[in-house]
């Protein structure tokens, strides 16, 4: 472990064309191309990477963290990690946006404090053509006031089982929702959440159930009952993945923070 | 002519599959697709169209406005242009908005008061991915409050010969530059500008120069040298058509307008 120089990037990636983050045996993985332009740059040897999220299939990210373990002898800097990860990641819609080196100790995921995520709905009567793969697409009119007031029900510590997918391997389906906030930019709808860690598909089944409060289906304070209810059944559908973007990642201290 | 049913339609288009708006002998152009989805729900009859803005090869467009002449005995409501239309327009990236009968006096391009363009620019070290072909790539930092300065130089009625195409068919060089506005949105740069009607290239001239104040290349007083030479030399290059994109046309009365 001692020949090894372990690296943090920031990468941005259009997950339209993936299976999702993870390695699978069949599709193509964020993962596997990602760690594919990392050996490149080291001559072809293997590089194992972690995430910060192990995003699904058509979600996206313009700020996920990673962590690579690199063979320390292959004496890399900033640039070469940067700027050529991104060229051996071409024609992939993926790209390294920063690199910096950390400790052995330091972990994409374990050292992370926070994640935020982008939900975007493009709620209109005509289908996405600029957004296309990167909105979920709502036709009836969204108030987004009361879209917002069943959004503050879930705000907190709560045991959010009735927004977690059946197959979530998480211990605990406690989790602390320090944000969760909903704007209008013109046709689209766009809501932010932060919390330090989400449930699988926590995001998207939120969304999936505070459009129906949004479009009048619900009641907001359904939002309370749903989350008191402990049980996936009471909550509204899951949203589809083209509205998700996994925008930033906290830590204690930033590892691409300029000195 | 009586026997026309002239309708407006607002239209958003992704521009990078296209070879402009213009029909021309080879290449797959907006107009033609528009007037083959106009022509099917009027059973195959052919339908002549009318544009606010003649967008160039890769240039997009959110809310461009287009008049069509349909047979009046088609008896068309708005639904059925609206949802027709973008029907037959699949799998193209191309759809209508919103639709509008008008008389026939009425045109999409001569009755518009002013064009709102935006381009947009990311400005980082690498390459775009989620906004690809939606803005342009500039990797040099940029100070956008120099940039306005420059900007500021183009604002009100001049003589535009050094940010016009060569080829430019308009026969005054005069236009009234109402809007030249920039800002920051994170690594995206957002330039705004309207004017009744732009000179061939001229957005994209303006903001090519623009890139060189940003950049530091140029200083700002150079705008207002390059504006009076009244010659194309003087001003900087045209930037790609990838970064614009026609945001709304303005009439005396909104056509669509709900009552």
């Amino acid at each position: 472990m001692a020949d090894i120089a372990r690296w943090a990037i920031r990468v941005e990636y259009d997950g339209s064309g993936f299976i999702g983050w993870q390695k699978q045996t069949e599709g193509l993985s964020v993962q596997s191309v990602i760690e594919a332009a990392a050996a490149r740059i080291v001559g072809d040897r293997p590089v194992a990477s972690v995430t910060a999220g192990r995003t699904d299939t058509g979600v996206h990210a313009a700020g996920i963290v990673v962590h690579l373990d690199f063979p320390a002898d292959a004496r890399l800097d900033i640039r070469q990690i940067r700027d050529g990860m991104s060229y051996f990641l071409k024609p992939h819609r993926v790209v390294v946006l920063e690199a910096a080196p950390v400790d052995l100790e330091w972990s994409a995921r374990f050292s992370a404090v926070w994640r935020r995520y982008r939900y975007t709905i493009i709620n209109r009567a005509s289908r996405p053509v600029l957004q296309i793969n990167q909105a979920w697409h709502v036709k009836r009119p969204i108030d987004i006031e009361i879209m917002q007031r069943g959004a503050d029900h879930l705000l907190g510590r709560h045991d959010f089982t009735s927004f977690r997918a059946t197959a979530c391997q998480a211990k605990s389906p406690v989790r602390t929702l320090e944000l969760l906030s909903i704007r209008r930019e013109g046709e689209l709808v766009i809501i932010d959440t932060q919390a330090r860690s989400f449930l699988h598909h926590q995001v998207r089944n939120m969304v999936g159930s505070l459009a129906l409060v949004g479009t009048k289906q619900w009641h907001h304070e359904r939002m309370a009952e749903a989350l008191a209810a402990r049980d996936r059944r009471a909550a509204g559908p899951t949203a589809p993945p083209d509205g998700l973007c996994l925008m930033e990642v906290g830590y204690p201290e930033d590892p691409f923070r300029k000195e």
